[in-house]
């Protein structure tokens, strides 16, 4: 398990960021792992595999990106009839490999959907840096669009600036605000467009902490929010009843050095009510975020399977 | 001059902070001024109150409590009858004292009629620092009051902190969370108790950018918002149609070394609509933020007189 | 203090009604209370009228309608220059007299200002029983305007039957629902009106609880909702910081017999918002209920003396 | 149609209450009814189960949950292929074990994914007594989860009763209020847990008069107010515009000795909108109440037809 | 009661436009009428006067402005000691004098305050022709203000074109757009700005029909609305409890030759909640319009003087 | 090319008017077109097929229902199996065919959903003319159901007359008002009913311009508004991430005669938020708009393929 226990430290440790990257990180590792497994039989084989899970799954709470790219390769192992071990190697690089192609065409599906929402002469306001987001942004950019960007620095770990780094690059102009600036600003902001961590069964959307703020802030202003997210953040726990799990992160994070007696909580995400966004920017198309489950039964419909009850 | 515009600048620079700190330099300035004044007659005495009013003034946008003070020592030398400079001078102090006085008399007020509205078992959220605040969360501590703290960092300059400190050493128990995990805290909240640096004509209310979001916050989840000011940061301009104007602090605040291109803004307040805030604390008792005219002119009837138009 | 016991008693058994009568009550105990005082001195009467004070105050929680009436005979008994215990007498009698004076005309005045809001063709909802919208319907009636009225059962004492019981004898047509079907009526309702218990410095509504859900209803469905009230039922406690106190009473009154265990609450009364009230009538006329506390002390300047701090 | 005369008779004397009740009942009554039958061929045989269904329907107006049961055992009948009376027979009895099993299934379901909604320390509000949302309180007790009830008597028939007893049975802490207090307990609240008695095509709620009151006050206080509902609560006669009927019960219930002309009205039920509807808690999982035409037609695809239009 | 009559049939007609218009005509009238008065003695003099106020009363039902500056003269009349009706007849044009100069003082005073809140880059959305509101926008545009104004061609009279005649004249950029594409404007527009044509003791403003549905806009899309109105538009008989009469005219100006049966329903006026309204920009400044009755005493102690009750 | 630029043409005149009058003609004018075809072979009579499309779809910006139609006939053409022009003929003349019986059955089932939402004694209000709307008022009022209809003019083309006659044909007592008074009546009303020109994958509906407003005003006052429309006016381009085009029309129809300088904007349509509309009735029935996209799938499965990316 050694790949594993690796990958799984790492995105613990948070080297590797971002819902999409710790999906792939986690993917990449099983199948390195596979492709070094003693195993001898099925069952011994699909034990290991089980295993491999619970380490990922053990690495943070908020993660159903990855929990349905691993989920979906255990699924392809124990439906598929195989006997030898090698087939089953094959088997799971397949998957992978079917998975991967599948988080590329909706990425760029996002891309190209969410950037026709973009105008020219609209002002786009996001928060935290969301690697979803970023490649509409970019895509509106290379056809020509004309547009300027309202960023959030995102406390406490100000993933804004990567953010901001990011559109300096891409010659998008951008303007920063602290973080509860932004009713000072909605006023003058064409739309929003935010990344997510999760989406639960009733359409909510959980993504890093003051995204239900602005988007509580853009519907007392009239303000179109929109979510962009692949639908493989669905998290098929919630409709079991689960609420989504929110990380509380180290006081650290937020002071170093804090008085005697005081309390610090740092809860990394937030729930943003599904009646406060516009639309969901998915592979679908820009939908309602109450059809969530419709759609995602649609595209996935191994989505409900395996999920843990 | 030298009193006038060195207190000028240590308000320019912040090192003196909050709108009761910033007035009470300013009376001091004044009066130390006028101590050395080699003015011979009343039109010459007048003209230097006025130039120490107008450099005073310039020294930060948003203060009106500072400006109804200088005013008011203004108003008073100008009413009244003298002819010897030293006649001046004591009228000057007199009034000086006179209002520090009205200060802390509203402050022993504010302290107790606030106070009564934290009930055993309470969560206060509060926003920033203010000494207003203070008081009152002191105050019923002293009283017996066995309440919590929410307070909020409040980026960029972390005044949050001094709240911390403040709290830990009086001994309130209290956690702080970032700007924007206000909506995922409000729930539990009882009340939020928020300082003000000026009220408007209409009830409207300046204080730290970020209140405006708290109350919005606080509104959809019927928790009821105060605001604790003494009546005197009502700002007579913004009857006369004026805005209250917004400073707009260095971006070097929020982001000492930002990539090529990124424009910061950085705001130090915003207003808070009247419609969001339950109850006025101030030397009235609790009052409805609709009739702030009506209190202030009740209780400080000279308010209106001198206001630039 | 054998009159004033005995009257706090008859409050304290719910056997006196309604702010209204409570008032009276109180007034008339003092007054006959005074009559047989053996005081012999400035300094023990006004001790005696103290203590009757006192104890009318303890009979309940909620009725500053009652304090207000009893505080201004002590401020009368006090302020006015006598020396000996007739002239104390007479004066009592004398503020007593023009309190009931000052009553009779309030509601006379209401009655009129009310009734003419009420229109031909209304459907007017109430809920509870309240001698003030007793009257304005009546006057309405009179006046030849036809309309009707919806009423509320309201539980646990049901005293929406007495209202039931004298629309019918006054001929006015009405329709009695539970408590809970208030929103399945409330799009066919012409405008609500309901009474107060007391009202506070920031202009909410205390009164039988059930009005504030009321209140959020109409609300809702933009039906304008009156709230009905002498001005001396505003409370000087509240401007201090204080809350209303609600009085919690019997258990009994919801069920006698409940299985082991169970916690029954019963408040009497619940606050409505301010900015769910259209207009609050008064003996001023219609106003915003935000301006009570400028009405009352236009009214009565005196209201705000010697409130308990 | 001696049996299920009776079996209507009961059903309309309220003898048999709930949905789940009602359905079960009708169930039993058509299968024995149909036991009896001396049908001698196909055509009389549906219309003998053609009148037994009319004879029921006409038991109170809002059951859908009994109408579709109803509906499903005349659609197995009527596509079936058969000859003799017994093999209809024999399929029937066949239909009606496979609905019970449905119903069973359904209720495990929503007691699993209703009763992981509740956690530790959580106050639910509910209002009168639903046995569905009973065993998902009781399921979520028997988990060692540590929560409290609060519960409304639920005029005019008192229900709450009946829930309190249950909960104080079940060892399940409880407080009862009266239905008006609501408002001014909602702020403590952790969720709002409901039943139904029916569902429309857009997705609201049928249930007992006063919720759609509480669903707004849970609104208003950003309190998640969850529906418990088998999926075949549906009204299948809602998607062809048919309003959902809202019986209308004796005036009697609410007051036995009304004063001379006083109308009373009694709706048993009202509408809650979905918009007020954080979740659905149904056999799908805990969905959105928009969604539910899509739920019901993909578990339940024969549920449209056979509706009366 | 030549001069009146004929003034009365001008308004009746709507010759005379405008709430300010309509005043002044009437004051003109009767100083007129009085000049040529024939009355001997106090009593018919007075009775005079009596007869013309009644004759202008009639002509329109929205006018407080107009009947305000009538029971102006009135009351001059009444309260002071004269004998002879030369006396009378300097005493009303003095009066009257009064009054024009009080109109022109306020005037001033609403076109320096409302010009300050318009600011450089802004759009104001308007209704109808308000001449108030025009004083405005020429001031600013006087000011060197570079603004914009979007406005509403405003059915059935179109006074929308006189607006942008006017505007157009001045130099000021305007957009005329149908008053049901508000809303597609909405979120571009700065501020809206109107004028009154009465305002009710409780703060509500009656205004050309349609300005209800712009505030209510304007409230959805967080853009501050403003009513710019003389203080004197306050219609004291609302305090009274009757209802601002809305005048309903001709169907013909709707439609001249609609199709048999149709009914045609033209009111020229709706009423804007109080609650929707940022500011009342008047003659004390800019105010809340809560405290309309506060500010109106300050100015007019006279105001409730003599209203038909 | 000729029939197909006639009504090309014709469209863009607007002398053929609402989105079902355009479907129609188009769809006519393809098959007129093909049968006067001189292709040879498969591939230059798709070709011509291609250009009809492009002809018509330029006619006018906002027409799904057309498109979809065409669409249609593309797809036909393209996915079957033909050799000779003669049979694709057919073909078309097939799949027109078809189309217009699923138009005739959706609006006949329109027709009879819709008006079983019509009670006795409704009014309900309606905006510009759509031929859905009058069959579902026709059918209320041919089943005997006794309402009244409410109905604005509509500028700037006054399409509410033609409403108004067809009203008074039809014998159903109508009121007609300025566009801008429906506030003032809305509380009157018991529904609203409007058409469609289109509907967005998010749900949101595209209708005359000023129907948000109405919708706006009837949330406000908990009206229920329902939109009628045929699935087919979903527009599958929204889906893509495009936005509804609103088509701006020529100044002249607002004003002939503006003064120099003066702008006219003059959009036809605007769009109404998903959560204003209760209900949405359209050939699956009565639905909440969030399913549209469903609802549409499951009817039309063709629905997005050919949809312009």
């Amino acid at each position: 398990m050694e790949r594993v226990i690796e990958a799984a430290e790492r995105i613990r440790r948070l080297e590797v960021q971002g819902a999409t990257g710790v999906a792939l990180t986690a993917l990449r590792a099983i199948v390195e792992q596979l492709e070094m497994s003693m195993a001898r039989d099925r069952a011994s084989a699909l034990q290991e595999l089980d295993e491999a899970s619970r380490i990922l799954f053990s690495a943070r709470e908020t993660e159903p990106f990855m929990r349905n790219a691993v989920r979906f390769l255990k699924l392809k192992a124990e439906e598929a009839e195989w006997e030898r071990v090698e087939e089953l190697k094959a088997l799971v690089r397949g998957a992978s490999q079917e998975l991967l192609e599948t988080f590329r065409e909706a990425r760029r599906r996002i891309a190209e959907v969410g950037s026709r929402r973009i105008l020219n002469g609209d002002i786009i306001l996001t928060h935290c840096h969301s690697s979803t987001v970023m490649v509409i942004l970019k895509n509106a950019k290379e056809r020509g669009t004309d547009f300027k960007v309202v960023l959030t620095e995102t406390r406490p770990l100000y993933q804004g600036r990567r953010t901001a780094r990011e559109l300096s690059e891409a010659g998008i102009g951008a303007t920063m605000i602290v973080d509860s600036a932004v009713r000072s600003f909605m006023r003058g902001i064409s739309k929003v467009l935010v990344g997510a961590d999760a989406i639960t069964s009733e359409g909510n959307v959980i993504n890093k902490v003051g995204t239900s703020l602005i988007a509580l802030a853009a519907q007392e202003a009239r303000v179109p929010f929109y979510v962009a997210s692949e639908l493989l953040k669905f998290d098929p726990q919630t409709i079991h009843g689960d609420y989504e799990a929110i990380e509380e992160r180290s006081p650290q994070e937020v002071w170093a050095d804090p008085p005697e007696g005081l309390m610090i909580r740092n809860p990394a995400f937030d729930v943003t009510r599904r009646d406060y966004i516009h639309g969901l920017i998915c592979e679908e198309g820009v939908i309602s975020p109450h059809i969530i489950l419709e759609a995602v039964l649609r595209r996935y419909p191994w989505i409900l399977k395996g999920a843990q009850v």
